[in-house]
């Protein structure tokens, strides 16, 4: 008789290889499974909601797993803060309906990128924005985001096209948002193709800088071409924020 | 005929031996004398308005040099910063009244304590915050801080008597200031002892805790005997905040 968990899982990237376990690599799910089985007595299959790469960062992180133990969910969500490193903290562990799959039943995804633009980088932030020391143009950047709304083939920012099963995705909602030296960018989609966000954060920095006009991202997009868009943006910069379900 | 030049700096003290220099150590008088000796092609000497312990960080420390170069000052910040490691920001560089001492000059210092409050530690503030997850009673707290305003004898406060030339302070003014699971302890006076800051919060979350009443600070503040306060919190919860001059 198995029984499926949900975990809610907070981390610091910085230095981990990511999401997706590796031999001999630091990796959110390796080091989860690690100490999965030490408290679970066997090794779990883990699916997370997404496959984070190395140096992202989450604040809520969402992964679903099968288990034959009787533990109770908050034993297992101390045992593990007990056993993984201060990196990675369960934040809730609690017990889900049967055959419950943390990536295919998600139904929206927000991710924050995070851009320090002070004149000189904030050692605080190094580990937690990309450095653009240049005063973007918010507006245009704001401008250019929202011409990618709704749903569409997002192959123009997709690095390794093929891996994921289709490129259509909904861009659920977008926001700019600055304060001061910070500027944040929030997207919300059903589904993201492989670094679609830091694909489109690069474009948006172009944008932000004057080098694209911001009417040029809807030609970016239509052309289903990665060479037109901009330079992936670095991996610090990003957080995924939340994973929504339903009810 | 040499200039004074005075720093404003920020660093995140995790991985450094605190501002002292001390041989093989990293440490961020010593980084700054390192890169500064590259610059100006002498070694200068370099005055902290605070001299922070390992692991203690500073958004706006100020350091006072002497030099004979005739380098611009904002090209002395540029230089630096291309050289310090990506912890230590220069945020400032300008001239500076001849013999101006950053430390001896200095009028006011503002230190904030931050303490995570939160069930589970974020990992997010695992090398800015003292993880305390219990629920501290944070009005207990302000009135237990707060009488310690006023000028006293701080050694029941001190960890190392004899060190400071006077254990006599004058403490400006206290804050505490709660938001969900953040507690912050923002402090200010004309100067203060070793680890003064560190030892108060201590004493402070014991009374946050309940186990001293808030008016038992007063007793322990007239007893001079660091005996009869609390433990020293880690470092990594403190902050220089500011540093203030006479106009």
């Amino acid at each position: 008789m198995t029984r499926t968990l949900r975990l809610l899982l907070a981390y610091d990237g910085t230095g981990l290889a990511g999401w997706q376990i590796q031999p001999d690599r630091p990796t959110v799910q390796g080091l989860l499974i690690g100490a999965l089985q030490r408290i679970l007595g066997q090794r779990p299959r883990l699916v997370g909601a997404s496959r984070t790469d190395a140096g992202v960062h989450a604040l809520g992180q969402v992964a679903s797993l099968e288990t034959s133990s009787a533990l109770p969910a908050p034993v297992v969500a101390r045992a593990l803060n007990a056993l993984l490193p201060a990196a990675i903290r369960v934040l809730d562990c609690r017990e889900a309906p049967a055959g419950f799959d943390a990536r295919r039943r998600a139904l929206r995804k927000r991710y924050l990128y995070l851009i320090d633009e002070g004149p000189v980088a904030d050692p605080f932030l190094r580990r937690y924005a990309w450095h653009v020391p240049h005063g973007l143009d918010a507006r245009a950047m704001a401008e250019a985001l929202g011409l990618l709304r709704g749903t569409h083939d997002f192959s123009a920012f997709c690095a390794a096209p093929g891996r994921d099963r289709s490129p259509t995705c909904t861009l659920l909602s977008t926001r700019v948002i600055r304060r001061r030296h910070r500027l944040g960018i929030v997207v919300a989609a059903d589904s993201f193709l492989h670094r679609m966000v830091r694909n489109i954060v690069g474009t948006l920095v172009e944008t932000g800088r004057g080098a694209r006009p911001p009417g040029g991202m809807a030609e970016v997009l239509a052309s289903r071409d990665r060479a037109r868009a901009g330079p992936t943006a670095p991996p610090q910069g990003l957080t995924l924020l939340r994973v929504l379900y339903p009810r």
